[in-house]
């Protein structure tokens, strides 16, 4: 097994995360901090970031926020995500603060705040909840195999 | 005003959408259907499609189906999501098809099934609803400029 | 071990889904259909059938419709809960359909319709989504006790 | 027009919030708290508070936070809920917090914490997210007549 913590390679480990330029940029037991900085292809048809960068970014801080509350030999995997879009999100980069509301045995309970910075400050643009199920750490081997 | 009919736009000028290789295959007045090829960049770290590549396929398909249902000079935003994951999905390719539930003046109602075709036949792996807003067409001038 | 069948008992047994008036009216693997005469308490500030009856009557016919579908032994109870209001609520009778789309062996996930009995025949007035977790049968006694 | 605030209103004129015994505890501009004293009758199968009444609270404390933020003459109505239930609900006295994310012109976003008095001081056992829309204050009279 890796020493490398579970987040850093859920992080690592996604392609998908990776070809956004999503970054893991602080954590603790319980929260994830994430940003990316916001390019053309991440744009919708009104120039606005498209809802699919801000709900990758929210799932995937979530999973690592509740990645940080499991005993060793557990891996998490989404089970469900909400998300509302409080405005349109335009600017040059997306931040993204998830939190730990509760973990269970099967179940860790996470939600997730997405900002922009802009000329006013950090605005929050969308605000997510996400339920993710906790599976043996070999899950992982097996879908990889 | 372009001759090009709504739905088609919607795909056509999103690049995130575009990126991801998200194509429309089918639609008529209150649904869409789409599709897009799995390649390695869409998994995350257990090698399944990420979660945010299901989310940003069921948000534009519910978008696209929404505004087929609108009146001219009209245009759709993303209000809110949710969608549940009812298994890992993997695969050759993803077919979303969102349906309307309601069209208001002000909100439209649209929910998505979310499949992948495997050796026993089309296999659902999410289902989503989405909420989108009615808005003026101009808005999208607005946010290019 | 009781021989009614588990999905009777959830009925019987919810003091507050009695209370409200909600009668199962039918159920097979896989699916359950309640109804509920409306009356005054049931009503919201504008006069139109409050949301909590309508939730309350989708996240209990959900739970029924998982029920049918879990192993001997073994009880359900909600996770988690998501609504949309596709247009106020107003008629004499509200009638629940929910269907299980997927179980596993510890999440049920659920959908259900919400209709009215109106003059222009059934009409949708909610649509709801429902993840359950599978729970031991003895957890309702330790509950009780 | 009357000079009781909206909110009170909205509680006042909710027979179905009336007859669960909800009570508007406290409020302020983009916030709202309520309070219900747990009776047998709020319970489901398992002894434990029914998902319906801890998603009623919700939805009627986000709508009284809503109402808080929007202009004279208009009201409020709910659009979708979402609830996540973090761990079963036992106790006599269960407390929900509302609070506005954001006041558009058309949409209010809001979200809600519900949790019980316990021998360890207060627990969260649920978390909601709701969207309402801002609707003319006439819809109210409309509806009643």
């Amino acid at each position: 097994m890796s020493e490398t913590p579970l987040i850093e390679r859920i992080f690592q480990n996604a392609q998908f995360v990776q070809a956004l330029g999503i970054e893991l940029t602080a954590w603790g037991k319980g929260w994830c901090e994430t940003r990316v900085k916001v390019v053309p292809s991440h744009r919708q048809q009104h120039g606005f970031i498209h809802a699919g960068v801000l709900m990758t970014l929210a799932d995937h801080t979530c999973g690592g926020a509740a990645a940080t509350t499991i005993p060793d030999g557990k891996d998490v995997i989404t089970v469900e995500n909400k998300i509302s879009f409080l405005r349109p999100a335009t600017g040059n980069e997306l931040i993204c603060l998830a939190d730990v509301l509760r973990t269970g045995k099967n179940l860790v309970f996470t939600e997730a705040e997405l900002s922009v910075q802009s000329d006013e400050g950090k605005v929050m643009v969308a605000k997510a909840s996400s339920t993710l199920a906790v599976i043996p750490l070999k899950a992982r081997v097996a879908a990889d195999g």
